[in-house]
């Protein structure tokens, strides 16, 4: 059973594989910040980006809101002041603490934040082993939630780390032993052909999904075609070389007046030095591979480059469609290169892994979506305004976290994220 | 012949219906401003809204840049600087003056802009009278662009005008002759079924229509069920006195984060006068009257309004379908009301007219879209991020205007136009 | 007897001298708004400058509020709504209007504010003439003060309409008529000593002084000495020319600051046109006269051209000190040159008129300085913080409006009065 | 040899006496770190006040770009980033990293912070025993310098920590083995009187003092009075509870703008928890000590408190005048109070220590005052701008750091310093 079952399991699972399947969640995260100096747990350098250790103690908030004090009788909670400090936005659970003052708490400390994680574990496995059958199903329903939730920090706390470190005049590396890239030129660009019609969309299989990707329902796809891979780096070298930064007619509205307002003339972490472009990632400054797949680039610059390349970016219902058939494997953040690299093999690649996909779609509701009742309906449902849909995971997800149903989703000019770009075009 | 045949034609009309039309929308314009006096011509309030001289003369713009420069042999530009001064956002025509800055021009003066209009007014004559059969379609392609443009701008020239003297604490009527609206109960609530399945969407039928109205495609519907009328200002003020300002379980994020910041308790106009709540209207401040569709309210408070009355809103596709079967009638500007009215009938009434409806939907690209060629293509593809649909035209409308598969659209934020809420629900 | 005797006379001057020294400055505020326009006089393309209507409303407002209301038996208020929106900073008297919001108004139009100053003045004639004696002492005061706070507001009527007009890019000419400035060479920079020691410092004449210029009180001055006139463009460019905006080695850390925010390269209106320096003045865009004196400069940048220069701003003791020998006469409004000309003469020159002269002080109170009872003493005391001291008055002010006592202020960023430098140098 | 002496003598001072007296300095400031985590040296809760780690280094990188980069042969550079990383202000010195973000940098750590200051220590206590005796003299003017600006640097260590624990919900206390203040009835309030007449201002004695209190210069004073001690915190409630933050007619017009904007209700740090107020101080949470002095206080709120208490604030010159007769001695850093406490005594109290005193002073140049050469002249000339003068030092202040001429400067409306208030009246 790999970690995958486990968090996305059907209900008959047993509990000592939940437990174990807790456990390894959260094992994950304290791995991912043991590179971490104790300073680099306080750090807030952006109003989006949150500090690791309020990561670490807000899942652990989620765990102990949602779980044991519901449903574990006598428990002790560890502070009542992290009720407010680490509630990140429920509002029918009580005040939260500005999410951009987050970098303004040097206590509790990082220690301080591993008793409480280590508190809430100890309850949990608790919980987990003693609850009564009669509350086990609703049990079971939030720990996959709590899991899968933990699951999304650990990308966050990956791609807030990078914003941390990277502006920081010494640009940092957050690990100096990263595996290394695959080397060897970019796959040729193919397109892929798919019929369209009336296909169906979301999950409705066994296991674990989100609300938001539900209810299957029937969508109506005009034939369309998919690039065979994500846009290179060299490919959108080009784009920034014939000047596409500086030319108006390629933009949305929203993204012209972004990119004056920010002055952007690359993606997030692109620099030059010297004559050559370089780009910060996980392991520090390296020389732009350029037939890895761009990162870091928002919904505009996506929108940009495929109107340049006179092509288009997919909806989420020709992306899923065509992710059906594709087998969920990839560069998540379990082949740890924590970047995206050079595509190989046959057909559509690189749909899971590597980089999230930007899509033509706005996150908004599936027909017949219902947000779930009390404060877990707050988890999705009401951010479906102004966002749009990423779909496919990326080098700082989890492996199992995502499947093609899921849907991520951001502020189109939001780039801190692994985000890439695949191409589509109309068949017609 | 009346004016909606001859701005939405078909190919084959007349020459003398063109000039007709066009001299008829020119001075619906120009009667639109006969209320003003000169100071009201220049006054922006807010960011958003334009000072009625700026509207007359953008108009004119927009036909001596797309028609008279191109198309009229020896056309003398009115004068160089208005290039840039009464540019909107084209950003491939040239500069423009930045537009929070239109209310700070006090030159050229309302009668240099009237002499401009009859500049403009008197070569366009020409050109329609005079211009070559060979360059006749694509300059009777753009003047029908013109003219729908101009009707836009006559809607916006009224919310424009009733946002500025809104914010003068004279509160100042722009009418005071304005028709009587009907008084009377406000017709029950009723709902109105829909199997749904597959059907079409947008324009495919004789004369003008918008490209962003294209092309006509496939949509797959489930059964849904909508409101035969829109919700009235009673309703909605059963939802302020419930509290629904102050509860974020009902709002998006976003939404509440903007109720937050402005300070929003209830629609834009509403003020509460003694312990009666009144509404600033064109005619003045008017005690509010219950029957009316409520106005002058966001998709974010539409949305958390369908939220409390435990319905939501319809998408535009719904909407669509519902109204093909609807006349498409109702209280336009040329009723001269200038505000919505109580609704009377049978079956889905006041689709058209009274109030724009908002809808679930974000503003996007229909499948196999292509933003057009050239300047004019940013008329609206470029504004397809961030915005939502709304449909049917209101009270502020030039009747023929729209049609059923128009699209207006606005950021979810805002609420100076005519936009009220009818409600939809899941058949299943 | 002229207007200077009228409006700062003595207790004992007669009643029918008051009457006409009040219909003058009257007659003086609508004569500067005469070459307006309808829609000149509701622009604000500024916060800190008002519309022309306003001004012209406002000064009515004072002489309403101040001494109509308390002391004219029945006197009508014009409007009520008035109270409020003519009050600019008057906390005790009620609420005001916000100041960024005066262009806002395009009612009451230009007509009803001639009507209201129209209504004032006959009320203003009637309590003239008709005041109990035993009441006449506080009338008198007040009346005084009334007239010359209307003289101030015409300076800022010329000096807020070259703002608005200034933004403009058509750059409209205020007058077409305007005297012709001298011509001929600067006069070579002299320096004129003084020993200092132990000086008198603010006023204890006869007639009118405003609150601030008092008590007059000793202040002990090292031995300094004075430029004969003020700086010139020519010696302005050269500072520019030398970098003087790119070293910021140069410049208060405030003033650096400032003019990295708002990309200063130059005083506030000179426009590089092709390769010549212009100048926006009231009579429209003229080229750079470089043996005028330099204007539109800031505290800032006086003080970083001072420091350039190898030499310092006088204090405003010195300048009053050495201004106490010398003719309170010079170029002022009365010229109307309406723009600061070349000098000449003999001696200290050009210290009354053409510019104000910055200085090194803060506006703080004298010692012994007692604010005024009530509203009034709203006029000045409650602005003794943050801005610094000018002297001398302007080509924008009335001619007799000014004395060698007479302080005005500014915010150290603020330079759209005419504002000169006139430097200084310590001697020892 | 006290500290004082050895950081403020007269040239002729032995070598040693300076290495002890530099690493007594530098130790006191890691002494004041003892209590901190690891977490709380890198927080920057606003963007006045710098995370602690900050201090410790931008001090260090003060001796080693001003005197071991010029005067010790061979010096090798700790690390080349830290010349923009810690260099706080100095323009002529390189760039620097924008203030705003010091809290953004976990790196170097708090362990690398140390090593770089035993680095320079190392090197110092080489430049400070070996160097040449035709170099000693500049060196050390700037030793002088280097010591006193890290004195500074240790009170500022003090206030910003208190603010940044402050915003923290926890409200952590810095020490929790703080002295205990002194118990008993404030002191009546009492009045000392002064004749005034040409006094002398400014430093000309022996030893060190900042350029900025030179040269000494003759100041006339009228006769005044000065409050025997400082206002305590119940007569600044009596202040608050009379309204007098909700009362214009008592605030400088930018005092009252402030009020608002900020939403102020009391001194900073007042903290009303159930019905009684309470006082955050660096040993936490504290109620209220009524018979204390009144802390934490700007200067807009002293000026305003002073009006409503029928006074004024001093001048800084009477101030200096009435201190120049009172011992310097007083609740300092070194009384391990950290807080003000209760006066007591005859006469003038409390002059120096407790808290910084505000005046009535703008910070400007005393006549005769010239900015030093290089960039050591923007330690204090740049800065005689918008600001005000403070006198005496508080409790935060090292002992012997302040002397009579001493001229501490802020904002008006900052207030995270330890700022109280005392009375002054004329004498008339």
């Amino acid at each position: 059973m790999n970690d995958r079952a486990s968090i996305n399991q059907a209900p008959q699972q047993r509990r000592e594989d939940w437990a174990e399947a807790y456990m390894r969640v959260r094992a994950a995260s304290e791995a991912l910040c043991a590179p971490l100096c104790i300073e680099d747990y306080g750090v807030q350098s952006a109003d989006f980006a949150s500090p690791p250790k309020w990561h670490l103690a807000h899942v652990s908030w989620f765990f102990e809101t949602f779980l044991l004090e519901p449903y574990l009788p006598g428990y002790a909670i560890f502070d009542p002041a992290f009720r407010t400090l680490f509630n990140s936005y429920y509002e029918q659970v009580g005040e939260f603490h500005p999410r951009a003052e987050r970098g303004h708490l040097s206590r509790p400390t990082v220690e301080a934040v591993y008793r409480y994680r280590a508190h809430v574990d100890a309850a949990m496995r608790a919980l987990i082993g003693g609850a009564d059958e009669a509350q086990w199903p609703a049990i079971e329903t939030r720990l996959a939630i709590g899991l899968n939730h933990e699951q999304q920090h650990q990308e966050l706390l990956l791609t807030d780390i990078k914003q941390h470190f990277s502006v920081n005049p010494l640009r940092p590396a957050y690990r100096s032993d990263l595996a290394t890239p695959r080397q060897g030129d970019a796959l040729p660009l193919a397109w892929q052909g798919f019929e369209g019609g009336l296909i169906g969309s979301g999950f409705d299989g066994e296991g674990f999904c989100y609300d938001n990707e539900r209810p299957r329902h029937r969508v109506f796809l005009t034939p369309f075609s998919l690039a065979s891979r994500p846009v290179t780096n060299a490919e959108y070298l080009a784009f920034v070389d014939a000047g596409g930064y500086r030319n108006p007619a390629l933009w949305l509205s929203d993204g012209w007046a972004t990119v004056q307002r920010l002055g952007w003339g690359g993606p997030r972490y692109w620099e030059r030095i010297g004559g050559d472009w370089h780009e910060f990632t996980l392991g520090g400054m390296r020389k732009l591979d350029l037939n890895a797949p761009v990162s870091h680039v928002s919904h505009f610059e996506a929108d940009a480059y495929a109107t340049w390349a006179g092509a288009r970016l997919p909806t989420e219902a020709e992306w899923e469609h065509a992710a059906g058939a594709v087998p969920n494997e990839g560069n998540f953040v379990d082949a740890d290169l924590l970047h995206p690299q050079t595509a190989v093999g046959e057909g559509l690649v690189q749909l899971f892994g590597d980089v999230w996909e930007h899509t033509a779609s706005a996150y908004l509701a599936y027909p017949g979506y219902r947000v779930p009742e009390g404060a877990l309906g707050e988890y999705n449902g009401k951010f479906m305004s102004g966002q749009m849909v990423l779909r496919g995971g990326s080098c700082a997800t989890p492996a199992g976290h995502v499947r093609g149903t899921y849907r991520n989703f951001f502020y189109p000019q939001e780039r801190w994220q692994f985000q890439g770009i695949r191409l589509a075009q109309d068949l017609t």
